[in-house]
């Protein structure tokens, strides 16, 4: 999988941008270039290190947070991606004995996804690599840059989320 | 589709955060929850208003500004996706008439990718609303902070990049 990607180039999704466009589209697509790159490099050392997609690791890390486990909707919730990308990868999971799938009588949604001891070891072994690799991309950044970073990444998140249309915003999840 | 989507929820990619985690994690699962929740906002407002994929507007997008046509190596380098991906976007754009794809006899990937008169008017159709939802978006931030914003991020896409292990560099694009 890795050649089937173009190598890092002089030019990303911030080539669209003409000098004269406005700011929130130049920071827009300045952003999404770096979440790019970042999840490439991310995506390339799970790979390549530890024969893992970066959907298993992203749902491993999730789970290791949760110790009582996590519903079906909550996972779906933190990794901001649709209730039918997760099921097959919580199968695959379980199949695995990485993770646990408790079912709910009610509810099929409400079924509590836990990690096994198994799958804490396997993240627990991932952990250090993943780490190394943010901290190594970050490392042109002082700390106080960083700061001002996540400071301002935190306005911008309030600002998306009280943009939202009414119809598409929380109605408050059970889990 | 736009039901196959969780609603904002009050848990993201950033829930996975734990108050003594290092800071250059913490900024990137922020910038990855800011870099979804807008890119879901825009996918969700180009289907529900133009019915169109955000991969193919990120197409015409970058073939807008270039009137000379771009090679199927410069899209997939600009658009960050493999080559794969961009031949099937390509092939069912050119269906539909809004690019041409004008062969080159050397090499398949040398190919030549342009608007047509009909593509041009339907992304000019299509830019207001997209820059008024992305304005919106960043309404909460002031003119100062998101040239700061801009200017960190920069910082960051560079020491991202000289971060890349040598192998996956750039060598060079033809196009």
């Amino acid at each position: 999988m890795a050649d089937d990607f173009p190598p890092l180039a002089r030019s990303d999704r911030e080539s669209v941008v003409a000098r004269d466009d406005k700011l929130e589209l130049r920071v827009w697509l300045r952003l999404l270039t770096c979440a790019n790159l970042i999840e490439r490099q991310v995506r390339a050392g799970l790979r390549e290190t530890f024969d893992i997609t970066l959907p298993r690791f992203d749902l491993l890390a999730q789970l290791d947070r949760a110790p009582d486990g996590l519903t079906m909707s909550a996972i779906s919730d933190r990794l901001m991606v649709s209730n039918g990308n997760i099921t097959g990868l919580v199968d695959r999971l379980v199949a695995e004995s990485l993770i646990t799938r408790a079912p709910s009588r009610q509810d099929r949604r409400r079924a509590r996804v836990k990690l096994t001891p198994a799958g804490k070891r396997a993240f627990d072994a991932m952990t250090p690599a993943h780490e190394a690799w943010i901290d190594a991309m970050f490392a042109g950044l002082a700390r106080q840059e960083m700061a001002q970073l996540l400071d301002l990444l935190g306005r911008l998140k309030r600002s998306v989320q009280e943009e939202v249309p009414t119809d598409r915003r929380a109605k408050g999840d059970p889990s």
